[in-house]
């Protein structure tokens, strides 16, 4: 049942328990969030805005969509080797949003608090006429001179990515009637990868004085090492038949060639893509075991410009994208 | 003439500038900003949304959408006694806005950062099928301890307000053919103060150490003091008659009662309302005359509850609605 709110009754039943905890976020009723660093501490910032039907769907549950705001964000900081430390979220509610859609939400972020170690920090809430439109603002931090740039990449070392590629996407297919639909766990699988995906933040952390180079995968495995490669001024080859897939995309998509390009292309993968030293490989599989999160080697940073994805000859597969754009 | 744009040509092309002189914004072409605390420095964040429709008018000029964007979140900072540092920037964009339209957005934020001495250190663009959606997160920085909370104000406080109180809230109506229109430079006047508020950033690092309790105004007069009189569970008393009202607003819409009324409710002033203890007056109105940032006593705090309008004799002035909301 609809019913309508004040903005302060809503922050003060809604949203201030997710800042409980929060020293220095005065349980939201201030206007500002204070972050004390810590000696010798860098802050990093994401902003990150998500729209209803282009980020995410109405129908999609309020608790994911809370959960993909905040994941998102939290995967950017896990790319630099950030540890989450607060979040901001601003938020504007069209008419639909009721009082229950909104206990949801926050029920989502209540539980990925817990699970990510992060606590809301200041929020503000607006109405609008158009779509639901969530802005997350992460903040982490690490010791001085430690943030994983995208530039970086050197020729020789070996580019990996964490997790599986172009789950979230085949989700997103099956959600919009674009794909054949498969059923059971693999089909829950696929759909929960693009509603809630996973920030890599332990193996983030494992990565800073190993990686020269990182970035989350977000608009897609190609489109995003692309910019690694402009930036670092190298060439990134990626064998497309290295690129790890689940279980259930396989059962969904297939391995097969253009199964493997829309993987690579898709994005909303929220993985990390890294590049790394002769020798570093084994320390970062033992780290990747050691806290569950699979880490594959994918292609290899060489001398030149671009980046590109082969076929199992080693042949350029010409591509039609390179990843997932909102214009 | 409408184009449209990938996201990556549009942060490289438009915004990248915004960003060319701040340390750890990397030129945008990185994930995230860095942010090297001084020692000894507090980092105070400040989430806000301007949403087409409700914050702002399609047809306000591009350049000033942004500056409001920018101010809003600035004067949060400058009542809490913070001094800018950065923002970040997430713009949802829809369809009829063209390059041209953001080349005069980012034209008046590059105004904004030299006379505001803040610079843009990360941003996302996203498009949307809504309202065109703005969201600033500004970053300030004070020394340890000196955050000046909502909290704090006692009996025995007088109340003081920066600059003139109702001026936007006239502009606006104004702009929406809800009032009389005035011609010339009152008008100009009104509707600048609606489009393009004044954060008192100087007036803010002064208030450091004296003032016991400060906010800004956005919602409106009475309504933001009602919040400063709930956390510091005192009751605030204002003197409508002394509440400074500029030649514009006199002119446009009278000084009398209800003009007094319509000013302390109207809101998005983005003045300082704060409080200090006796003997403060004299060194606050010395360095509001050095800034130029008119400084006016309008009332006391004693003890009890709420906040009150009080008349020329001293009697409560009923109130229908204490600010503006958008719910």
């Amino acid at each position: 049942m609809a019913r309508r709110f004040g903005e302060f009754e809503l922050v003060a039943q809604i949203f201030a328990p997710l800042a409980r905890d929060a020293h220095g976020a005065f349980g939201l009723t201030d206007d500002v969030a204070l972050l004390v660093p810590k000696p010798g501490e860098e802050i990093v910032l994401k902003t990150d805005s998500l729209v209803e039907g282009v980020h995410f769907r109405r129908d999609d549950p309020p608790a994911t969509v809370g959960q993909k705001a905040l994941r998102r964000a939290l995967s950017d900081l896990a790319a630099k080797g950030a540890a989450p430390v607060a979040y901001l979220l601003a938020i504007a509610l069209p008419e639909w949003i009721d009082t229950g859609w909104l206990e949801e939400f926050a029920r989502g972020l209540s539980r990925d608090q817990t699970e990510l170690g992060v606590s809301l920090h200041g929020g503000e809430t607006n109405a609008t006429p158009g779509p639901l439109t969530i802005t997350v603002t992460a903040v982490g931090a690490l010791p001085a001179g430690m943030l994983i740039r995208r530039i970086g990449a050197e020729p020789g070392d070996t580019v990996f990515v964490t997790g599986t590629i172009g789950d979230a996407g085949a989700g997103l297919a099956m959600l919009a009637g674009r794909t054949a639909a498969i059923a059971g766990a693999e089909r829950d699988f696929l759909i929960s990868r693009y509603r809630r995906p996973s920030p890599r933040l332990a193996l983030g952390l494992a990565l800073r004085g190993i990686a020269h180079a990182s970035i989350d995968v977000s608009d897609g495995l190609v489109a995003d090492l692309g910019h690694v490669a402009d930036v670092s001024d190298v060439r990134i080859e990626i064998d497309s038949a290295a690129i790890p897939l689940s279980d259930a995309l396989r059962q969904c998509c297939g391995a097969e060639r253009e199964a493997r390009i829309l993987a690579a292309t898709a994005g909303d993968d929220y993985e990390i893509a890294f590049t790394a030293p002769p020798g570093a490989e084994s320390p970062i599989r033992a780290f990747g075991q050691k806290t569950g999160t699979g880490v594959t080697p994918i292609g290899r940073v060489v001398k030149g410009r671009g980046t590109v994805l082969l076929d199992e000859t080693g042949l350029e597969i010409p591509l039609e994208r390179r990843g997932y754009t909102h214009f």
